[in-house]
């Protein structure tokens, strides 16, 4: 999230996955028992159809959502039902669980983080505001940020065959294949609902991942709140504000969709699952209050930012104030002697003006004196 | 809530139903046992009066409480109490329970939103603040606007009969007529306690529906904190608050009923409901709470635009407050050579005043200087 | 509370019992067993003193505390010790309890709401703040407003006599009369101290029913923090702010001295009370964070009144200081023309004067511009 | 702690007994076992020393920490550690716990309140401020104040000794002796511990004394709030904060030796004095919250203080700031008229001057009102 | 963490141990079992790993990480994987915990205060901002200040032998080595699991005693928050509030760990840990949350100093307005008699000069006796 060493480089762009280009969708599965595994990625759909009647546990995992025939007719040949295909396919729902006769259906938002070099702002978003502490000019141009990404997961688990259809080509998933591959701890002899859960408990580990980004973030906030007098460090901190809404509101679902399924019990066949879940909520309501802290964290540290703002600005104030509190008599004093009465004796004197300089410094010196001495500058 | 896409045409109208011109009342009824479901909409109370001796459980449902007399001449028939046919037709009462010999008696407040076109300003309610952002112009015209509206609901429940009287004509049981009709889940097995359930668990899920349109409202809110500097905005929030507080008081004494009924036994029949009552009275206590949350989170709100438009009003005032300190040390020289001393020698060179004219321009360089360099402005 | 129609018109009038002229002292007694039940108003101690013998409950009511002899007399009569009967009388007391060998006793405060038509302010009492929001030349007159009145009630508890010694007449325990005159619940049945636990309850709902209005009062408070700007809100708010701790000091000490009593086990005779002193613990408890959560809210509802008094404060500020900025630029202007330099080319042109004037115009015309343009009014 | 009837003359002296003083030391024992008692004032060391070897519960009390000597000599005969009588001489110290072979030791802060009529000032301590409210001027005379002062109490426990070391001589314990006298209760059967468990509860006790003592003073304050000006205001209650760590510094340690003792069991003998132990556990836990509470209470007034004194300098800012805006138009007026323009019409006419007046007087007549209707003051 | 007397010379520095000059390495062990137990402080490795094959417990120490060598080749003869130790030697590590399958690995952050006299300032470090109160021109010279140092300790937990691995040399496990020696408590019974335990204890106890440290820190500041103007004040709270950032990551992953460690059950090999840990794991609980509440407390200190330093700025101000709200009217009445209207009566009056003179006099006295009056100052 830091972009380069500067203190004012922090970049914090929530982006949502339908913003970005389609990249190419990618098919893979996995296929294995408790004695073997195979895993192939295939480039039709076919490929993969056939191997569903197979007794071994089948993953089927789908990147990136392009090719939606392809996708359509997987989910026939599976007797998925159009509507959940629907919900798969339309990126922009809130998180949902539900359970059909042949499968159960889990939509879940991930965040993740992201390297990458393209230039969103060319793209013409105006709408969306870039917290860039100080270099604005420099936002046109193709930088090198990493990003949090906000995309969707869907996850259709039967009896043997567990799909996920994941709206970006991404890497997370990685660590269990190879648990599978190399038959580490006991997946390979559990059923579609362990791999489910183990699944979303990496999703989990991802959000924890983002809010220790977002918590380095807010410290570095912290930190400049009494020193900078920039315009749009409100800004950015609101804009922060605004991500962790996005972020609870990526959360929350999942959990009370946990939570509905811990409490169904029809949700996931086996009752080893149970522990799991339990955890992966505690968890997640975890990543909740710590959201709800790191809002109130940075209400507090606007109100400093604002509190300090405020006090420089009076004292530049009293500065002013003085220079017109030093002025405003030897006016005066030089008023008098604009009068034009006749009878003015002072005025006929031939050092009369002489004096008059001098009374006037002397009152400037005095006055200058008094703030000095009172320490109001 | 929002209206077309403007950032400012946020629309929370509470709208106690009793100021809006009554429907026509709605009469009907389901009649069901096991076996057969049967359900009709009728005109005449009399059709409805003959099935009560039935052995079927039998649901009526009476929308717009327009014809007094029916409803009246219905109490008379079922023996109940003219005090709860009273308590039926006063719509500006609380939430309360009674238990007589015979049946228990609820009164229930609900909150739904409703779409309506027909403009309640020209009605010449002036004491009713509206929250527009910023177009108060358009108030007087027909608007389309969401409404959300506070209503009630009476529910008398004997051993095989249940009435529930809306104020207002609205298809919210559509869904468990639906599953009555349809046979689904047990609800056909059930006596008409569950049947009750059903109903609250409706009007408690649309309590959460209009806690989550606020929570946007909210968040809304809460994005133009830092900018905006209208003055209706600080109404918006306290009206806002002020609705925040009906919903409580709506939910709060539903609760505390549904806590009674939970202790005292003798309200439900059967033991079946208890678990479902408890998990009803944790969800409205999660939304009093919610509701609290909000509140505190306007507070804050609030607090931070007002920090936000004293530190730019500042801001104002310290450019006002440089043009004085500029200004007056310049008036301070003019006054100087205003004098009118006999012996001034300065007057009477013949560059004195535009060399003064130039010191008056170099004092003004220098200050602004200055205060550039102390960056100022 | 709620003084006429008029938003201002709120009065919270904390009013010791000891400050009003002692009514009449009323007696009366319920004698009853399960089987029977008598009531009597009577005027003289010596009626009730010689049915203490007899073997049915008793309970004994004085109202009003003004004839001492009398109440001493029924004190040496009953042996009650003359500590006790002196701890009646004196109504500056805090709650207490006491177990004697023959009798226990409790004393408690009340908080009662009460119309009057009196003028307390006539007596001369200039300590005490009326907390009127606006009309304070009104308080010398004869005005008819509810009052919030914090009274003493000692209870003394027999085998089968149970004393209350009221410090104002009042109709408060009506309600359990009529249930012993009428025979309702198991009441006859029970002993003295069930009796006591009826009394005490009574008292206890009272406290929730000034908690009550006290909420709406405050709720009144918080809408017009806003928009007041009455000196007198600040007061009313502290005003309010002392009756809660009025308030909560009346219910703190009972709180303790039922659980006390709830510990001891040896206060009441029979354990049948318990579960019922639970249920008034319970409520106690949450009256007092009831009243601790109003001030807190308070505290916020003050903080809101005085950040939006500054900012409108500083708006006013703000225009006054452009005034000030306009004129002084224009000032220095004609004190330039106000030198007395020998050689000013510009004096002797016929046109000079009205330029300068025209130029004078133009500076003001260009400010006024520009801080229109800026928003700045 | 009030100091006659003035509302400004609130005293909280907190004062270590370390400055005071030191007083005669007392020597006195109680000899009893469940039969008899014997209780006596000596005046040597000698006379008590004689008693240790008697099989009866021997209590000796040593207040004021004088005569080192005997103190010393007294440690020795009972074989107490020198390094324990060092903990009781030096009265700087934490409270602490220790448990040796022969005996247990406890050190104990204890916090009473103390009439004094000398002048504590006079001895020339400027570093402690008195927070006086306003009289500062009668610091130096000779005052009758309450003070809350922090002493130091040693307990060494023995099988059958108990030994007590007041720093300072006070009647505190007098209720224990009495108790033991009177046999009262069951304290004449119980053992050593018990007498120690009881003396721990008379110093908690005093710990709400001067806790509800600080209450009372906060209230004091909080009412002050939106009242005083006070210079001196802020810093009672600065004052007051420091006076709350100085309890709470007085408490803490004691509840971590208690709850060391609670889990250690090897502390007390035996195990009756176990829930005794809880009780006053959880009474001290009680009395380090409320602290907290006060503290964070006292930071709220501060506040609020603070608000409302910058709410009434900035009312005079707005007066003075209109004097301003009044003149400074009306100078350039004057100005004007002051140019040296040779053709100027308005100067040669006879009644120019008076029309400028008049015009002058205009203006401001018009300022005042527009600020009037404006309700600026 | 008080240097000298001086009131503002508090010293909270942080400082990372890698900053430090590497310290000799030393090397010791003991080897002990029940019966015997022997130290001895070693210069070569190879004294060391002979003794490996030992039955004896052998705890190695290795303090200061400066021969590179000689600590890879400890780790190759007890075949402790590479990566373990590269974590040791790696300084700038998070707290890890990892299970390998002969040995388990804990690394640990601790928190240390050091007294030091070397001047790291002249190190050149410009970055790190020192939080001297006032006398900042001092800070290039040698002083004598007391330092908290993060440094890292791993721990290799073996069969029979447990390595540790100090970054900084320094006394901390003289206690527990001194306990082994003299055959103390349980220890020489236990295994080397009960040995790790006592050292993240002494750990443990560290954390608390920084943490008690800052604790005066903090009152410190608190007290000077009412009274302090220095610039710097807000900037050492800032940087205590960074600090106690970097203690709470210093606790928490070790908490985190301990976690973990406990809810593994094969991290350790015996049951008997498990309630020493559940201990460590409340106290570091304890530990955090008293951070978080240090950083809480610091906010309101900083609000309170902002508050105090604003109302005194503002009273400045007031006095400056005031000095502009006399003589602006002066200036007008010079003004008005400065102005060249040929028909002036009062200019050609003898006296009109004097007693303008003396109106002046008198607006002024006028003008500071209502100031007074209404005690503006």
């Amino acid at each position: 999230m830091v972009l380069g060493k500067s203190k004012y480089m922090q970049v914090v762009n929530p982006v949502y996955a339908g913003d970005i280009p389609a990249s190419e969708m990618k098919l893979s599965y996995i296929n294995y028992n408790s004695d073997s595994a195979e895993t192939k990625d295939v480039s039709s759909i076919d490929e993969v159809i056939k191997l569903k009647d197979d007794s071994k546990m089948l993953w089927i995992n789908v990147s990136g959502l392009k090719d939606i025939e392809s996708i359509k007719r997987l989910g026939e040949s599976l007797e998925i039902h159009p509507l959940t295909i629907e919900d798969i396919l339309q990126t922009e729902q809130q998180a949902k669980m539900e359970i059909f006769d042949k499968y159960r259906f889990l939509l879940v938002k991930t965040i993740m983080q992201k390297k990458n070099t393209f230039c969103h702002l060319s793209l013409g978003k105006k709408k969306f505001f870039l917290p860039f502490g100080k270099d604005r000019r420099f936002t046109n141009m193709n930088i090198n940020t990493d990003e949090l990404v906000i995309t969707q997961i869907g996850i259709v688990i039967m009896k043997n065959i567990l799909l996920t259809f994941q709206e970006l080509s991404r890497g997370a998933f990685e660590g269990i294949r190879k648990k599978i591959m190399e038959n580490t701890g006991e997946i390979r002899r559990m059923e579609s609902d362990y791999l489910a859960y183990l699944i979303i408990d990496k999703i989990v580990g991802e959000y924890f991942d983002s809010i220790n980004h977002l918590e380095e973030h807010i410290e570095n906030l912290e930190e400049r709140a009494t020193k900078t007098s920039d315009d749009t460090y409100i800004e950015e901190i609101q804009e922060t504000k605004k991500y962790l809404l996005l972020v609870k509101k990526a959360i929350l679902p999942l959990k009370e969709n946990l939570l509905l399924i811990s409490r169904q019990e029809s949700f996931f066949q086996t009752g080893e699952i149970k522990p799991f879940l339990q955890d992966l909520i505690e968890n997640l309501d975890h990543a909740v209050m710590q959201v709800e802290h790191y809002r109130e964290w940075l209400s507090s540290v606007m109100e400093v930012n604002l509190s300090v703002l405020s006090y420089q600005l009076n004292k530049v104030m009293k500065v002013l104030a003085m220079i017109s509190a030093i002025f405003i008599p030897l006016s005066f004093i030089a008023g008098i002697y604009g009068m034009n009465f006749q009878n003015m004796p002072e005025l006929s004197t031939s050092f009369g003006y002489f004096i008059v300089l001098g009374i006037m410094f002397l009152v400037a010196t005095v006055m200058i004196i008094f703030f000095k001495v009172r320490r109001w500058f």
